[in-house]
């Protein structure tokens, strides 16, 4: 026992799920998140004694969530601020906090119902400690495919190597990106709603030699119309589409129909920083 | 050993993933499907001996998939019944194949490259004999919420009864509808279109009293405006939003912040026939 | 409107995940079961004109399966025989319900300590009306793989077809099995231990040449052991291990090395009858 | 783009699903692993003018693990080894190579026949540089409950608190864990049995005043009996089992009836590090 230290910890209510309608007669707006809530500190004592003096129920983390809803949701960077600030400006123990939303999207059928855009989600990650805050915005489930422009040759062969070099295959891929932004005050709506764009618009008119060419343009694009904006960081599985040889049944294939394969995949992550960017702090890790 | 009989037996291949790019210059279209054969008819042998003689096997099932594509695919409820057919057709034993099919959408960025839409999808499932063939179209997964406009009350209490009744609910849900075509030739394209748009009209117009007058009202309105399609079956699980009680917060709550739960959850199942309609022969099973 | 009409529903709650603890002392005894209701009857009003007054609501359902959880589970088919009687007695609309239950299984590891047995799930389908009751058993994701003694050869061959024919493959399925019982009174337990060992023991020891003959094997065997059982479906995913192609590395493959996909899979599904069995009534629809 | 640099970032081959039967007459043994790939090091051409002279095709990847597993599997540490040195000593760009491997569980039926164990699975992240070697074990998916011997009291309250206290709660949870060994040679199938005899043993015999307090004590469990583990991480979700208030229909509820909710769910994170450990280097990043 004695030589043994507890390393990092943290402890918190994980997908609490809330939807926050506002009312104005004619017209409903509703917001549709899973907040998760992550704190660290001075935790010590449960961990060795089970002393839960310092330890904030994660029932009361979830009941938090619910009642700052009350009071609107706006963006969910904008709530994940007044969440994390509050647990680490309510209780001594509490060193940092950690709020990731993921919000899932609707489009408006009328005034009051509403349909499902799709799989794709917005997220944010706020991290606060007593003095700082950290606001990372992303989104995930973006997928995207092209049908033309992409290639992948021109890569070392050893004893292994059986894959044929193609100048046209397809392309298609789930982003997963998120982005650190410079400070916790910015115009979240328009931030996000830019960086998406920039991210489709280079995935879809950039020739592609490799998927990491593409997500280093894509994050490129970004990092580049968006000063805000300091660090990206992104994962993009490889969803292969495999040429279906046909040629045994006396078929041609001029690379129009393909087989999806589901496992394995590749997967591409990497990150673009900004030069003289300012420390990242906690807002990642 | 002796008194034990086969009863009915199908196989197939299922969910093959095929991906058509139909190529034409400066704007590619996509089909994205998941297909499932189901084979039924003399197939006695391979149980009781293993004697294979009539037993199609599932890879060539899904090769015929892949080349069929290559003549392209079109409108799914086609390309089902040219698969079907030829299964039929081409095979002795085979007294019925069922093809179901799954449709991934895909929004267009630009020429060449697109963007999942949503996780919804379009359906079909048709079932064809050596004489007949039946065509059920539908979607899945269409997940709709109104935000107002939905009451419950008026139902049975007993001794396990504790839902309060109530006048203004979240009414939620994620429609599965399938519905049977009177024939194999229709404008299959222009029938979804206008099934799916009466399906959500409804949804988003109709004051709800409970979440089975919806469904009947959905399907009617389908019924309705469709003459091609003769009946029309819904799943529609109550995907609960329960209004969360802020008093212990002393805060109130008019029906503004809910949680959304996963399980358990209502599920609502109903059909609609059109009187005199032909019979549905094996459209369904 | 006119020439419209209601056909086949039904309504209830799914998925109530109910945890039973027996307490006595040295050893607790657990039940861990997901309950779904389905009530069919007298519920047009409600699809018609949003008239509940007959209509049962789900999160009454809900409650009622707590609180009949309290007097003790026992075998699940007993439970679920408790519950169908209670919707069909209590309430005069109530034409048939239906109960499913899934028990998830947990191992002890002491007293008042367990972990979970695995994915593997033992159901149940109980329906009753007013008058008569049907049991089905059953268990589902019982995952049995075969490294030796299966064979498939001898099928038909057309213009599609590239499988090569083996004398030895790997075999591997997730078993589902349902079976329907003669009547509503039998040593539930019992019939369930011998149903799985039987099932489990054929797939084992007997030579497949198809995976339709393995079935038919192991659903015989089940018929013939235990006379309480009167019908079997089984439904058996066809898990494909392929073998890998090593030659490109200068390397053999003695059937060593597979590689196991996801998708596509056959399906193969089928049923088993005693001869005179009692009618199947309710049971399976 | 001036101002911009690449950074972290790797790639591999994600979830090759190999099966290796080794076969020696009476009995066959089998090992089934997921391994997941990735690469960093010298990789910026590729990111950055789409330059693949550097890039090692994941599609080799997916080749060479089952060419190596050709050679026997034996414990998935050694076979991590031997695919990850093989990585950074083949190819001069490859600085790190990380090789992830889940192992799924049979049980044996008889010598060719198999049944899978459960959901539980095996974990080895083997990560080597060209001079090093770090190799973490593991296990995911461990699911276990206590049905007695577990309280939650004495937290803070404030004013979103209505979690009431309890001395009797089930505690229920699904261990991943996740251990570093303090160099690339031991009896890994040894160290893996005795690590999750330990975590369960301690899991059931500890009384727990809080998850955080049995984590710790797990973890303890492993480092004071494993003088070969130097450090192990931790993250347990709280799998809540709410006592059913069943007052509203006249009956009292002696901690025996439970509903088992699904989201949200407490998240409980922690590790425990030897003093005077070695350095972690890359293991676990």
């Amino acid at each position: 026992m004695s030589g043994i230290v507890l390393g990092d910890n943290q402890y918190g209510k994980a997908e609490t799920h809330v939807v926050r309608v506002t009312r104005s007669g004619l017209q409903d707006e509703i917001k549709d998140l899973t907040v998760s809530v992550a704190l660290a500190g001075d935790f010590a004592a449960t961990h060795l004694t089970g002393d839960n003096s310092n330890v904030v129920p994660t029932d009361t983390q979830k009941n938090t969530v619910f009642a700052f809803a009350r009071d609107g949701i706006d963006e969910i960077e904008d709530f994940g601020l007044r969440l994390a600030r509050h647990f680490t400006g309510e209780f001594d123990a509490v060193e940092r906090a950690r709020v990731a939303i993921e919000e899932h999207p609707w489009d408006r059928i009328d005034g009051h119902a509403f349909v499902r855009a799709g799989s794709e989600k917005r997220l944010t990650t706020v991290t606060c400690t007593k003095q700082s805050a950290w606001v990372v915005g992303g989104l995930t489930d973006l997928v995207v495919l092209k049908s033309a422009g992409s290639e992948f040759w021109g890569y070392p062969r050893d004893r292994y190597t059986t894959l044929p070099e193609t100048k046209d295959r397809i392309l298609a891929t789930a982003v997963t990106a998120r982005w650190r932004y410079s400070s916790a005050e910015h115009d979240w709506g328009r931030s996000f709603t830019e960086a998406r764009r920039l991210l489709l618009e280079t995935f879809a008119k950039q020739r592609s030699l490799s998927l990491q060419q593409t997500l280093y343009a894509m994050g490129e694009a970004v990092l580049t119309a968006r000063p805000e904006i300091v660090e990206i960081r992104m994962s993009m599985p490889n969803k292969h589409h495999f040429v279906v040889d046909l040629s045994p049944f006396g078929l041609n294939n001029e690379n129009e129909v393909f087989y999806a394969a589901d496992r394995p995949y590749g997967l591409i992550e990497g990150a673009l920083v900004r030069e003289h960017a300012s420390d990242a702090g906690h807002a990642w890790e």
